[in-house]
This record gives C-alpha cells, structure tokens and sequence, in this order.
C-alpha cells in the first residue's frame, strides 16, 4: 500500500485522503494543528511549517509527497525533494506561491493578465500606480489568500498608507480590472504527460471568498481557458492538479491567479465529475492513469461559511450532498459546503436556490 | 457531531465510514480482529462478538448503533437495544439472521419463495425431502454465507451424510429452484416511514459467492420486485437499508433469502445512483431524509476475490473505479470491488469485458 504525505491537514487534505482510501492508499499529515481536520482519516504529524525534522519524518514514512497549500516554504520544499518524489515540482510551488512569478509566468506564455508591477518601495509604488491607474490593488507576494493581504487603492491619496500597512514585504501592484465573471479551470497532468480538463466553473466570491461555483459543461470560454492552462502546465512540467483563476471581460480571459493544488471551485466534482479532482490528483503523483472528467450532470457548490447548515434541511433538497470538514464553527472560516446536482441547468438552479 | 456504532469493522462497516465521514460523523467499530479494515476510519473495540462488556462501551460512546451483517447474537441485540437505539430493529435482525423465519415471513407476506421445511432430525429431513424433491439444498438456518454451512442433496442416498456432516445445527431444507437469473433489490426505509428503492441489480454467482452485479434500470422485474421488498419493509418497521435477493424464472419472482443492511450486490450504487446505499443507510438510521435513488448511467461491479487487480490496468479503463478495502490477500476472501460505469449499456459491457 502506497502512503502519500501531505503538508498540511485541511479540507483540502481531509477530501484527499477520502478520495484515496478506496484506492487502498494510506495517508500521513504534517499540520501544526492539533484538531487538524484530516488527522482522523490517517497519521498525523504535528509539527510546525518550517520545522526540518517534522519534514524529514513525513519524507521516511511517505511514498509521494503532496501539499494542500501553496505556502510551503522553499526550504522546507527542497528538504523534502531530496528524500521522496513531491509533486507538483518546486518549480510549480515556487511559480504559484509569489505573485509576481505567477504573473510573469503568465505574460511569458502570452496568457492575458492584469498590469501589474513589481513594488518594493514606496517609489516603486508611485511608478507602479502611474502605470496601472487607478483603481488598483496592493497585494504580498506570498501568503496572501481569501482577500488577506491586500489593500485597494482609489487615488494617489491611497499609496503612503498601503505601504505603511503593508510595505514590510515583497509587495505587487495590480490594476483592477472590470471583468463580467470569474472563472476557473480545474487541470490535471498525469507523470506521463496526459492531461485533463474538467469543465468550466463559473465563480462567486463575496468579501475575498469564494461562495459559490458551478460546473459550466459546454461553456464557450472552455477551448481559450484549456489551452492557457495546457501551456502552464506543459512549460512546468506539472504533475497533479492545476487551478488558474480567470476574469473574463467580453470574450476574453485574463489569469487572475493559480493554485497548485486541488481547488475550492472543483469541490463539485466529487458528485458532477465522472472523477474527482482528488482522486486525480492522487492518481497523477502516483503515476497512475487519470479518470474521466467529463460531467456528471449539471452541478453547483456552495460554502458553508463559519458554519454548517441543519443537515436535515440540506439533505431534504432533493440532489444536495452535504460536506462538513470536522472544523469547529468559527466566523468567516470554511468548514464545510453542499454541493448541488441535478439532470439540467433549470432544476440545479431551483435547488441551488433551496440550498441558499 | 453524531457518533454511529457498527457491530462488525469489515468492508460494508469501512464504506458506511467513507461515506458518512462527510457528513460530519464520527464512527466506533466493534470488531474482533486487530487489523479490521474499518478501524482506521474511527475508534475501534477490539471485542468478541459476544462479549456484553464490549457491547456496552459500543452503545456508551454511540449515539445510534447498526450493524454490517446479521450474525449478531439476539443476547448482545438485547443489551445494545436497551441502552441505545438500534436500527435496524430486533425483529428484523431475528428474521434475517435465520432462513427459516425468512421463508416464512415471505411465506406470510405473500411473496413467492422456495419450498422448503424445517429439518430438526433425520426423520424430518427425510419428510422434507418428500416434500421438496430432489435436488435439494440442506443448509444451517443461521450463520450461513457465501456459499457456507450447504450441501446440495441430489438423490435420497445424501441425506444420511448430509445430516452427519451438518446435523449439530437447526437446519432448513429447500427445493432448488431453475432460474433464469439472479436479482436483488436494495430498499432503504427512513424512521418516519418514507421508502426508497434502488434499481434492480442482476447478479451473477459462482461458486457460492458474487462475482459481478449490473444496475439494471428501467428493468421489467421493478414493480413487482419493489412491492414485495415494500411488504418486508412495513411489515418489519424496518428502518435502514434491507436487500432482498430474489431468483427470476420467467416472469415471477421467488424470494431467496434477505439481508438487514448494505449489501455486496449495492457496491455501484457508490458511483452508480445519486446517494450511495451507504449513505441512505446512514440517512435513514439517523432520522434524516433520504437521499434519491436515481441511476447515475448505468453501472456494474466486479468483486475482487483473493487480490486486487494492478491499480494501473484497471484505471486505464474508461470509467472504472477502484476499491480496495485493506484487507490482506487471501484466497477465496473479498479484497476489493472495480465499479465501471459508462452512459449507455453496450459502452458499459465493453468496459465490463475489460475488468473481467
């Protein structure tokens, strides 16, 4: 039996380690957490992020290594790398962790991007603002997720308090960009080089989080979004699940950002995909062929944020499965969502309706 | 968050946990054996199946108890059920447990079954024999399963040797029926009365045990199928999932034996139906409303009986997945399931050849 080591014992990794247990896989974690909320579904190793003995451990017990976030620091990345095969590579992980290299990574590929300019001073950001205009966005490169870390800004009046805020680390300005939806392309390249692509999804976000996704088979966008996608995963030499982030204003998509990871807005394909993104990410580490991803259905997810609702309630629309994460209820925390399907896009909205 | 207690930590006990696990339940298994493959999904009791103390930790730190097969002795049912509620109920586990009060349950309820009669002496086989014709088939009333505690009696010089070989046990005779085909159903009965029904499964046997089952929607057997399984249903308050197996020789239907839970010939149902039978057992048991019972395409499961097949072969087959239920290998031991599933009949039996 093949033992896959996750840094980090989230959802993301709960939802693994689920995904996988039926392939026979067992599963070991490494999270600073005590309740973290996968733990129970395999070994858990409780130590910190940036802890070389805590890595050293998950490396000697695990076949293939994995990450539920892309905030694994370097060292700790290339610790790991000299001891067990960890995918996605270094490169991925170094690519998506920073938003800058994402952003160039992008442009290099001649996918469409935000402008956007590298600050780390407050000069910096006066000749970044010149070039983006306003309104724009100061961000961190790292570490930023859910709408933290960032400021936006609506005039020149804005830069000297952003940078006081957040001026103490590598810092990138984006120019907002008016866009009709978010979307986002949930991909999956296996070690041999095959790849996957799961329908659309089509993304809500409220307060810097995502709310809700639906599965868009058939969307006109998918053609355009697939082959940015490929070109990323091809020039990374990717192994596992990709997530890039789209804006799409008229007929043209603008990479927002990438995951290199299994994603909030594919947490419908457990139910509408004829596989799961986390079986095929699983699937792609082990080298393994990858499933199908083509719909099931019609599907759509949405997050219970800060807590879960009635099960009862939930579970009497008709196609609704219920996800809890096992996280104490928290304010403004994920920690569960109910995903909706249905045989065409009328009844799903109807149900979806039910759900919120 | 709920706690469900399963007598027994097999595979049925491992996918209940699978699936109940993102539902936000925790799960305690009774079980014997220290590698149980359930027990990495919850706490697990390491107990004799008859020993009280056991069962009164089982019912301590559960909040509604079940159970994955129907060997539990009525003793250890009796002190479960007076500290915490059991489902599905005593009565229920009393006839199902024992092919006598089976057949005449069916019998009562009017559904069509075997002939047979109770064989408590030579003498009484020797009546029954008159009555049944031969072939026959002697089994133990109790503790019977995949093809265990039998023996065919093909004229009236095995009934002597039959009697020696099984006559410590109360025994049942039955008339071995000509069949065209083998089916089950797979009901489910919420506390508050609502029923549910999956497709018809067609199953194939050899050698005693269960080596494919097909989803067989829209089947012609259904109705008369479902009314029967309905009959058992109320007749038993019956709340959980119950699966009736049923031989087919033209156009009727003769009950066969019944078991008071999940069930090997309702594995597809995981990838096969919108809510698998494992969920709408959890369902049911815990007062929740049930899930729908709709196919998914069509769908058909392969049991992998000794060892499982090389990962890598069978994920390569479009729309296969794969479960391995950690058992060590043995011969003759259920190890693991391959479900294929495809949107048409033919693609479904060309992808069925390719696991066979």
């Amino acid at each position: 039996m093949s033992c896959i080591g996750i840094v980090g014992g989230g959802q993301l990794a709960r939802m693994l380690a689920l995904s996988g247990t039926p392939l026979g896989l067992g599963f070991i974690f490494l999270d600073p957490a005590s309740d973290a909320c996968a733990a129970s579904l395999g070994a858990h190793v409780q130590g910190a992020y940036d802890d070389r003995r805590q890595f050293r451990r998950l490396a000697k017990h695990a076949d293939v290594v994995t990450y539920e976030f892309e905030n694994v620091p370097e060292a700790a990345m290339e610790c790991l790398s000299r001891e067990v095969p960890v995918y996605p590579n270094a490169a991925a992980l170094a690519t998506a962790r920073d938003r800058l290299r994402e952003k160039q990574l992008f442009t290099e590929l001649a996918i469409p991007t935000a402008p956007h300019a590298e600050v780390n001073s407050l000069d910096d950001l006066e000749r970044a603002a010149a070039r983006t205009g306003f309104p724009a966005i100061l961000k961190t490169r790292t570490l930023g997720y859910d709408g933290k870390g960032q400021k936006t800004l609506h005039g020149p009046g804005d830069l000297g308090p952003a940078w006081s805020e957040l001026g103490r680390v590598p810092l990138i300005l984006e120019g907002m960009v008016r866009f009709d939806r978010e979307v986002s392309c949930i991909a999956v390249r296996a070690r041999n080089g095959e790849t996957a692509f799961y329908p659309l999804a089509e993304n809500l976000h409220r307060e810097g989080m995502l709310r809700v996704s639906w599965s868009r088979p058939g969307d006109a966008m998918t053609l355009q979004m697939q082959g940015y996608a490929r070109r990323v995963l091809e020039r990374l030499d990717y192994v596992g699940v990709l997530t890039i982030e789209f804006f799409q204003a008229g007929d043209v998509l603008m990479a927002n950002e990438m995951a290199p990871r299994v994603h909030n807005s594919g947490h419908w394909t457990i139910e509408g995909a004829q596989t799961s993104q986390f079986e095929n990410h699983l699937r792609a580490i082990l080298g393994l062929p990858l499933g199908a991803t083509e719909p099931v259905g019609h599907a759509a997810m949405v997050n219970c944020i800060g807590q879960t609702p009635d099960p009862a309630a939930v579970l009497g629309i008709p196609g609704a499965h219920l996800h809890r994460y096992g996280k104490a209820f928290r304010a403004g925390r994920k920690v569960g969502h109910v995903t909706v399907r249905a045989d065409n896009r009328t009844d799903l909205e109807a149900r979806l309706n039910r759900v919120l």
